[in-house]
């Protein structure tokens, strides 16, 4: 009964059946039709025009987004435990060509206005220092919380008022999107490039990286080629994300992932270090507890010492959830 | 009936089925059985010890490899011709941070020692003119072309002579050891990393850096992670790999399009631009001779004013190549 | 009797004066009041709105100013025998953040529209080739060529209407202003960066950037603090062009250099490999020829089997010209 | 009279001496005399054999060292104030490719081997997070403050135990020798590379790199020449260093640069931020304080809202010194 993580779940059945039936030899790269449809696929979602390309990773979805906003002189605004800064290897500064992560606090990994202004207002407009080119912020955030439309429009005209565009992490957007009950249009105004996940929702090995400026997109196509992210056979990529965007397969797996997030939260709640608003739960635990839960054959990961991270998965077990829930409940 | 290139082509079955497999939750990243058994796997193909690595294109799977061999200031000695010259967006610029690539000439686009000293000998070592670092040759080449056991060797002991590690491109190397009926290891004597290409030759999205160095793997390993291609379900990368193996699934398709390049080279035996050496065709044809064909149903790419190349897949249909193999020797 | 190159030559009486006159403390970097009088200085001399940097070296005045122009994953159109090419150990490379040097023929190391359209008009518009972003002429040229101004003027527009903006590596500027008789303007028309030579004309260590656009000037400072070149007595830089420029010393002292490679062609005007345009003099010389000059005391560099290279420094003596002058045309 | 910084004071005399006498044209770029013999220079200085290059900052000079230290994918520990972090304007980030600046704590920015292990002992080796490969320190500190012996000794054998050579960034390494009084050698000992400053102390525009591995200074005059800082006439910059070294006039200098520090902060004792080890006096002072200083006439730079800095230089007037310990203790 692992809930160690949800990015090496099984892949949705409808994101297979989509791959087979893309099958047949097509155009090479994103010639293929899967690949061209997902600008027109994208921007109904969004409700205004938008391009996607797809990517194997969301490292390489964070980082050509970025590529995009700032230049190598430049830096992006990140929160000091973000994901580009904390778990990418370094892509950052590959990708962006030497840029400077400029970090900022905030509680449960989240920026707000305020987080970002400290960061920036003491950098001289000089060139000695790091000037700020870019925003970027995770939805869901490391610690499974989420921004709300207006939150998410507050650090835009923020950013925007400083001349910084906005990305977005969202490794976990579909989590967001459905714990807010906010359409992605209203949960990305401002946002200049969306980092959207599906790996971690039952895709296979497809993310798209949704853009909100044309030239942006262009860019990006040279610089995706450039890092050896343009397959070949990009039409088995493009189906997965068709795939989880029909019939809002998305939002379903997200949907479960958090319900049983929250069910294992419910018997717990004094424990809890951060509010459960996707699908991780983040839990203070004794090591002593941990031995017991792992004694009863529940995976996870210690989060430091007296804590541990619990994520749930878009196909977990219900009887795995109500499980460990009662395990957990029981301490 | 197309023959524009193999790098589309639909995937093996029994690489699905090993896709499918793999469903199953496993570590994520490289932590799982199939990632972690590709070391011993390709130490057995090739005679020696190995380490394999997974990625998603044969673009990334050359610059992770040449990016363990040259320093950023330094040089990769290759044919005017390469892949990685010509078709790869600048991704070498970008994997080995400015390093140049420095072009030798050859006819078929093959290079010898003698192509690499022209190259090489020139450079005054000095800090004013950019140093090789490594060599990197294409197997078979841009044109079709094999390198023997002897060639290969030939090139590797020279280069190391001259302190420079020998790199080979070996997106379509099923086919060279097809048709050279050498073994992998044979063939890769004193090269100290190949791109194995899996995706022209039946996989989906999967190539392979093979090492023969530990530290260079290790190296490539932090690369691979900083450059968005180490996939958190990287088991479905391995599996088609271990599937192409099975088995020698990995030859028997190239034979089959090898074999098929051979039919359609029968028929036109004075037309040919290079011999045929694999599953690429260059053949001398008009533009009226090109417009005829395409009436017929034929797709193929243009090669410059006078000519056209024909590719054939791993699963090339045996009635499309001998319609088009009839239609050629009918000109 | 040296005549290896102009590059090491003595500093001009007047640029040490000027140093020694801008010894006391001043505002540090660029802050100095010489360093901010240079673009109304170079906004005088070309009679257009200017901007100027100073830099300690030609390679990094080069490569700054294409760092402007051209995108990481983007191309610059240069000879094949251009010093960025040849001689600057990978600095495009490294500053370009691995773009690529395009690289073009041409007689005399002279590019013209079409040996930049045999360049680009091949390279299709597409992800999978290096896109040219910039073109880079150099005035003189490597073989002591000059452009005049209808040549500059017909690149530039050519280049203008592929959307490349234009370079000049100027590091002998001022012999060619010396030779063409034209103005600075007449022979920058439709030139977006010149890095404008003063080192191997009497300077010690500072080349100019002139831009000729603001934006491009104010990236270009962020760029050259974060290459370490942004000096902190920045002020004696900036001496030494305004004491170059002050009675036109850069002139005269240019029309000396060039004076004297005309004197020293005089003689030899079969032996000449190029037209003697700046203060380069390139001689067809057999081996028991250079031996025979070398035992009469004269300093230069083979070129090749079968020439010789001879430079003329802003100070070379008269006599030692008119010594090897004689030397020459005896042979 | 000024106390803003040291770094745009005027040159010595000896050091203006040595430029003019080495005006004569000499073999270019680092083949003249001077520069050949900084290696021997060097070696005799600390005591151990020794390879110095002259660069004409002290940003390249930091980042030519790192870039023989650090891979791209790697880290650097350093203060969170370090120079390389704060007031280079990313030249780490572009030297070193992308590699990580890793930011330790520590009062009056001086690291300790306690503050390193705990930057780098959360680090998990794995290829998700940055390792690190190279450690920093600045000596004096950003606060003015010195390491003695025993503390880079222990800060050296820390490193080393963890594989990482050790840099130090001497901007002000004359003060810390000069307060020390130790030998050169015996405030190195560990030490991988060095950059040993000159600028701020008596020279024009010559830092020094020393390093203490031939390997290493042979990768960084490739890599100082790919930066565009291998300038033509660099018998100019190494005739600098030497002039400081001769009669050691570095040490008078720091000296004199000391001891007036010590004399402004012999009335404040009560009021400093930092011990005073160099030439850098931090005090407490109100803004009102600040105003009726300025209104005598005393530049320097605010530090904060509360406090005020006091650089003096290598030629700090007596009488300006005085004058201004004399308004700071009448305060």
């Amino acid at each position: 009964m692992q809930f160690l993580s949800d990015n090496a779940a099984a892949v949705h059945p409808a994101v297979w059946a989509a791959m087979q039936a893309a099958d047949a030899a097509q155009a090479p790269y994103d010639n293929d039709a899967l690949s061209q449809a997902l600008d027109e696929r994208f921007s109904d979602l969004f409700g205004r025009p938008a391009w996607g390309l797809w990517v194997a990773s969301g490292t390489a979805a964070n980082c050509l987004a970025l590529a995009t906003m700032v230049q190598p002189h430049g830096g992006v605004v990140c929160h000091r435990e973000a994901h580009i800064e904390m778990d990418e290897g370094g892509a950052p500064g590959f990708y962006l060509h030497g840029a400077k992560l400029m970090l900022a606090e905030g509680d449960g990994a989240m920026l707000t206005p305020a987080a970002i202004a400290a960061v920036i207002d003491p950098v001289r407009d000089d060139v000695h220092q790091v000037q700020p080119h870019a925003v970027s912020i995770t939805q869901a955030t490391e610690y499974g919380r989420t921004y709300g439309p207006a939150d998410v429009a507050a650090i835009a005209a923020f950013a925007a008022a400083r001349g910084l565009p906005l990305h977005m992490d969202g490794a976990r957007f579909a989590n967001a999107v459905a714990f807010q009950g906010a359409t992605p249009g209203a949960l990305t105004h401002g946002v200049a490039a969306l980092s959207f996940g599906f790996i971690k929702n039952g895709g296979m090995g497809a993310e798209a990286i949704v853009f909100f400026d044309e030239g942006a997109a262009r860019l990006a196509r040279y610089r995706r080629k450039r890092a050896g992210h343009l397959q070949s056979k990009g039409r088995f990529l493009a189906a997965q994300i068709h795939a989880m965007l029909d019939g809002d397969v998305w939002l379903a797996n997200a949907r479960h992932a958090n319900a049983a997030a929250r069910e294992l939260a419910g018997g717990v709640a004094e424990r809890l270090l951060h509010p459960v608003e996707a699908n991780e739960v983040f839990v203070a635990l004794s090591a002593a507890e941990r031995a017991a839960l792992r004694g009863q054959g529940f995976g996870f990961y210690d989060w430091g010492e007296d804590a541990a991270r619990f994520v749930t998965a878009w196909n977990a077990r219900e009887a795995d959830v109500a499980a460990l829930a009662r395990a957990l409940a029981a301490l």
